[in-house]
């Protein structure tokens, strides 16, 4: 894996790189998905029909679109058991951690009459996305479902492509089943997306959309953006590991390496101020990509994006750490809590040794949904914030207003704007 | 005003109607913006200045486009003294307000060395746009930027249209400099939406835009999403009014033109259970838009959006102000605590017959930055979660991994994820 020395001008030309891999590049798509969504919306159940014949191979109509009870039961049998179990043990971990996340209504009055607050109130209706096939990971249906399940969310639709025999993944439906999913439907693509936004006759309208998916569902998004919330547009998975000399380059090289086998975009970055661990590191990457199962893939990713940076100071490390804001960054530093507060901008935090990143994509309970491609630095992970809305409270009794109502008055009429001035104005005519 | 029966027909067609003031259909201007948002992220000052000279009339460059300390100090001069002191009532009311919504980062630990918590950043920096001229309002900075201030973020910038001469319009400077912006640019429309997004050799590039502005303001927001973060795209301001027959016809027939007032796309709605309130709101409002300074625009809205609407009951009436989803609601009702808890969907809420709307947008201290055309389904205020983001942060010592680490790796094994499966297993190799 190459060894870089940090310094402006690399630094700068890594954080061009990185960009390379924005959903904005793919511009070229923007039309066909802007088509589709305008399809559906106008032609609805008939126009997702034929989409479905065209790019998933499988005649579904209104009768077969929704799975049923029997097909889930039928998955449940297709599911290895002890995968079941460690399904049912990750969702304990991330409701427990979500549930620190909830948000409570408030108020706050005082003893003229006046009382301010916010109402919190769950998403009435949301749509989970679950990319089909190979992509389908459970631990995504998890991170998807659960803060919605855990914010109140009424009801949860989750659409996800069928095979060309019109059947599901049994692991998807079984994982979506138990994380509280109310309604699966057989629909994938910049279609299903369309459909979840603007609903059909068999598909209800959603009032945000989230989960991860291709080009054309990230497009798809964005295009409907707006008319329904949405998760933010993710970019393809990144690592960094922020280490210094106490680091052990067998554990970094690992880990480096769970990112880069997610596709060719993944990013892989080691920033360390031992130029000792850079080489050992190094090696050990390319010790292990040899005996990886995805090692094609793994091998164009660290190519494309994988870096091994040897900075001057640790000063310099953080610095670039914050630059390059990126989804999962592992702290392994002699004292990585001391590290942790110098850093502004990362998804996810990993401190030690020991907390390696496939422990927060699984089981430790934290959202794996994470920004990607720089957006750390505004963008949060998925979480129950995601799934409720917020209403402001105000109450003010006469007495209270007829103390502030000149000035009140005052002011609209310094914006020109009379008939507010004349709607305070009337409460206190003779 | 009109009165119509509410019936689902009805309702439909008002629904309907209320979603042509989206800024979705504004697509022809789309291409017209992408072209100054592109043109503005390669040609950078050079463009930005052609297009202010171009649109604004005014002969902007590097040495004049910030605002100086000796121009702010002239703006000072030039607000009246009475204005400034309700801005500065205003601005303790708002923090304070604002002050109850801060989020604090947590964690929680078990005993076994495991820690999982969240940690919040204020962003770096952030962009406030302000419309110039008439539809600048003192009120829009205040709100716009406290919020930004009270979450902590490092350095606010705003930008703002000059007239032709390259003069700022002083109640904006006053309002700006009182609530604590760091940096006023003159650049307005578009380009300096992109300005703000991709940064130009004068202007900082920011983290995340806010600010109202006008349809090319809104699709440059829109066409920036993703690069940096923007708070919601408004649309057109709306009120609706719940009203029993205790409600008094007069102060909801003011309140009801204090949004209609706006400009001709806003919306003003009552929906009451009784006639004769319908009847008396109706006639009020006819009495009012005659003596109204803005009457022209005012007649245009109600022509266009306004209603009276007579529900049979008041379920009726509350399930049609949760499909709205009216940026402000007056709840004017004998009981309005007890039918607030019924209201799932409104921007904010303001509650009996003395807290009327302009209360809200001036003084009150709740954000005036709503979400506007039914997305308070999904969209809160403005608020300080805005300027924050958040990062999860992971650490399982030794012994807590080793714990759980055969259910990571069969986790991971189950996904086709060797590589993800190797970080865990190099831990515990022999």
């Amino acid at each position: 894996m190459r060894i870089v020395k940090l310094t402006e001008d690399t630094k700068k030309d890594i954080l061009t790189n990185l960009l390379k891999r924005s959903p904005d590049n793919y511009g070229s798509y923007e039309e066909t998905v802007k088509n589709i969504v305008n399809d559906i919306h106008s032609r609805r159940d008939t126009a997702l029909f034929e989409y479905t014949e065209k790019f998933d191979h499988a005649k579904i109509n209104a009768d077969n679109v929704r799975v049923t009870e029997a097909e889930i039961e039928e998955a449940y049998t297709q599911v290895d058991a002890k995968l079941l179990e460690t399904i049912r043990k990750a969702i304990v971990n991330i409701r427990t951690y979500h549930e620190k996340q909830k948000q409570y209504s408030w108020f706050d009055s005082e003893n003229n009459g006046t009382l301010l607050g916010q109402k919190v109130t769950p998403l009435a209706k949301v749509g989970v996305y679950v990319p089909g096939g190979k992509a389908a990971y459970p631990s995504s249906v998890l991170m998807n479902v659960i803060p919605a399940k855990v914010a109140g969310v009424g009801k949860i639709v989750m659409t996800t492509p069928c095979n060309a025999e019109g059947k599901v993944y049994p692991t998807t439906l079984v994982a979506a089943k138990e994380a509280g999913v109310d309604e699966v439907y057989k629909a994938g693509g910049a279609q299903a997306i369309a459909a979840l936004a603007y609903g059909t006759e068999s598909i209800p309208k959603v009032d945000k959309i989230v989960g991860p998916g291709n080009i054309f569902v990230a497009l798809a998004k964005r295009c409907v953006f707006g008319h329904v919330s949405i998760d933010s547009v993710a970019g393809p998975s990144e690592i960094m590991v922020l280490a210094d000399e106490t680091a052990n380059a067998r554990y970094v090289a690992a880990d480096l390496l769970s990112q880069a086998e997610h596709d060719e975009m993944a990013s892989a970055i080691l920033v360390t101020t031992s130029e000792e661990l850079a080489k050992k590191v190094s090696e050990e990457v390319d010790g292990f990509v040899k005996e990886l199962s995805r090692k094609d893939i793994i091998q164009k990713s660290l190519d494309n994006y994988g870096y091994i940076l040897v900075a001057d100071t640790m000063q310099d490390a953080i610095d670039t750490v914050n630059e390059i804001a990126s989804e999962h960054l592992e702290v392994v530093t002699a004292n990585p809590f001391d590290t942790m507060t110098r850093i502004q901008n990362a998804g996810a935090i990993f401190l030690g040794s020991y907390s390696s990143e496939p422990l927060g994509d699984y089981f430790a309970g934290p959202n794996h949904v994470l920004p990607t491609n720089g957006t750390a630095k505004f963008f949060s992970p998925l979480s129950v914030d995601d799934f409720i809305k917020k209403s402001s409270i105000i109450y003010y009794s006469r007495e209270a207003l007829e103390a502030v109502h000149e000035d009140i008055i005052d002011f609209a009429e310094a914006e020109y704007l009379t008939a507010h001035a004349n709607s305070i104005k009337v409460r206190f005519e003779k």
